[in-house]
């Protein structure tokens, strides 16, 4: 892409938020708040979250889960069914002109249960798990931590059905590993936390949590070995209970969670299958979730310095952020080749082709934060190359074009 | 996919609506109606709509559209700056806990002015167009006409921003132009179709106008030039105004439109830019929509027999559906390999690896629809090869490995 086509730009002067996550996605134009925990993905941004959506998407289609698109407008009467209308402080609720009710989804235990029953009715037709990734409503009294926790904000949700708890929690292990991965390909250490299970299910849920002073959680891990808890089901643990050393206290924020909800809203439902002996039952479910836009809000914690976002690879808006400097015939004409070779070979290029000053273009290419600053100028075509510098080194290189080409491409 | 992995099923004696969209996505397992207006799209559904999705994106990509996400939930002081919060009867709104008052989208010039407000301040950032695709909200009295008229529902939105209104005239035309070819690559004929301009618009507006006796519109047009008008603002208009012709009235259901805005929401939203000779003035803007569950809708509306949905090919789930029959091992055999080749090759194939009669497997091929069957049988492998037969067709024919390849790797 040509950054002179780019409608939106970078704003230094931008305000500042109060967490680092808001404060660099606007200065750097991917996000725009359009008023308290609410915010327009700008182009750089959609491409973020498209590539964070397409590894979950990946990880959750590996492990047999089939994607759907709820709606997020809900009948009053799947909430009140399941004592959620009124048990639910931050559900959103709405009158239509014709005096109905209705729930805007915070989460869809309440569209997925209903829906499921119509098509799963024996023993045969499970284990079944489907997701969608679609945006939630939550209505906050107060938004905060940028695009962590808002009022609408995008999130992969999933839900399982099983005929025994044994195979619910063979699936649930599975879902464990594939957040391990997708966690990973995200550029994200996360700790599995045990959690409390929420409103409705008594049992222990698991947090997926990564240490960050933008978190909203209080943690308990342990340094020796896989152990960690929240701090709010933990209260003043001091020794860790897999093998006694000391924990450590951080500040973490949640990036999934799996909750096992037992049988709870298949009854709520009346939901039920045959199983092989003819005997009617109920299903055991489990929910998945990833926010989606929390996931880019983490990151970008994780990875800055003083001059901007150093975005992972497998989620950067491009792998290459291509400067050209001066007027130089020469070097408009190189830098305008290599862009469609690179394009052509599948480099992801945002090409800054603006005419501005070299001071500029280096500043945003360091707010915006993509892998490789490639610079084309007299004075590197005169040393016969490149000038290759990664965002998170110090140091530049002169690279030859086909070293240049090996390192991309392998990359 | 294989059909047996899919955990929604076909149902012959599904509900009846009173479109056949509705009843034919619902029968086939599409979609499933959450409430009246409101659906959730189901696995197959949602590779229809993604590819609907695509075409759209790629032909206003090639427009120069940029492609960002806009909020659903919006402050009421937006719709309250333009009038339209007391103005527009459709529009849901929510008050939250903390007493403030929110819309849900219907339509986004009220996010989209102020937020290209803050990123376009000279006419040198002009022209610009920024599009979305996302659901929106209408409180609508009464849904109707299966997903073509919803409460909730898909869609693109292109909103353009322009120095003089003869760039904007330009650029009306260029959207005209991808808009014809977003129908066509749909397998959709629309007529470009005179309207009234909506709300706040004196002007004339243009709708995409396909003819289905399921849709709400009535149109007049010519059969022997272009002309083509809505009854709404033609009255009882008999003859073409363009060739004197005698005009034909019929049903038709609106699947695009184009909005010429003029200068209404800048001035609203105080969005002025400054010109070349320095002087402040307003921009002309434009608004584009195309209805994208709509879209999918109306192309069910259109090609249908009494068996079942016949899917055009960019649009279709799957572009083969391999049906083997019989408990033969080499018929098993041949399928898994030919199922395995042809995903390599990159074609799209729903392979009914169900343990179920040979009628139920041809009847849900017609009811889905996809292009092609392909029927693997000890007769046809005696035959030596494969039975294909086209979904618009009644004669099957056989063919060899090869010729299967070419044909569908061709298309």
């Amino acid at each position: 892409m040509k950054m002179s086509t780019l409608f939106t730009r970078t704003d230094k002067t931008a305000k500042e938020y109060d967490t680092i996550n808001a404060t660099l996605l606007t200065k750097a134009g991917f996000v725009n708040q359009l008023m308290a925990g609410v915010y327009t993905i700008l182009p750089l941004g959609l491409r973020v979250l498209r590539k964070i959506e397409d590894v979950i998407r990946e990880e959750m289609d590996a492990i047999g889960g089939q994607e759907i698109k709820m709606p997020a407008l809900h009948p009053s009467e799947n909430w009140k069914q399941t004592g959620a209308w009124d048990g639910v402080d931050v559900l959103f609720k709405i009158k239509s002109r014709t005096e109905k009710d209705y729930a805007l989804g915070q989460s869809e235990e309440e569209v997925v249960t209903p829906l499921l029953k119509e098509y799963v009715n024996s023993y045969k037709d499970m284990p079944v798990a489907v997701y969608q990734i679609q945006n939630k409503y939550r209505d906050e009294l107060r938004a905060k931590s940028g695009i962590l926790r808002g009022r609408e904000f995008g999130m992969k949700d999933m839900y399982s059905f099983h005929e025994t708890p044994e195979d619910f929690l063979k699936f649930y292990e599975e879902v464990k590993g594939a957040y391990k991965k997708i966690f990973e390909r995200l550029g994200l250490t996360a700790k599995v936390t045990e959690a409390s299970g929420g409103s409705f299910s008594k049992k222990i849920s698991y947090e997926f949590m990564v240490l960050t002073d933008a978190g909203e959680d209080d943690i308990l891990y342990c340094d020796k070995c896989d152990f960690c808890i929240n701090q709010e089901i933990a209260g003043d643990l001091a020794e860790c209970k897999k093998c006694g050393a000391k924990l450590q206290k951080a500040k973490a924020a949640e990036v999934g969670n799996v909750f096992d909800l037992a049988q709870k809203y298949p009854k709520d439902f009346e939901f039920s299958f045959t199983d092989a002996s003819g005997e009617e039952k109920y299903p055991f479910m489990g929910c998945y979730g990833i926010g989606t836009t929390r996931a880019m809000g983490v990151i970008v914690e994780k990875f800055h310095d003083e001059n901007g976002i150093i975005w992972p690879e497998n989620v950067a808006p491009f792998q290459v952020h291509l400067i050209s400097l001066g007027e130089d015939e020469e070097v408009k004409n190189e830098s305008e080749s290599l862009y469609k070779d690179l394009m052509e070979k599948g480099v992801e290029v945002l090409w800054d082709d603006r005419d501005t000053s070299a001071g500029e273009k280096f500043t945003d290419a360091d707010l915006i934060g993509n892998p490789i600053r490639l610079v084309i100028s007299k004075r590197s075509l005169e040393s016969g190359g490149y000038e290759v510098k990664q965002r998170n080194e110090t140091e530049s290189k002169i690279m030859q074009q086909q070293e240049l080409f090996d390192k991309l491409i392998r990359s």
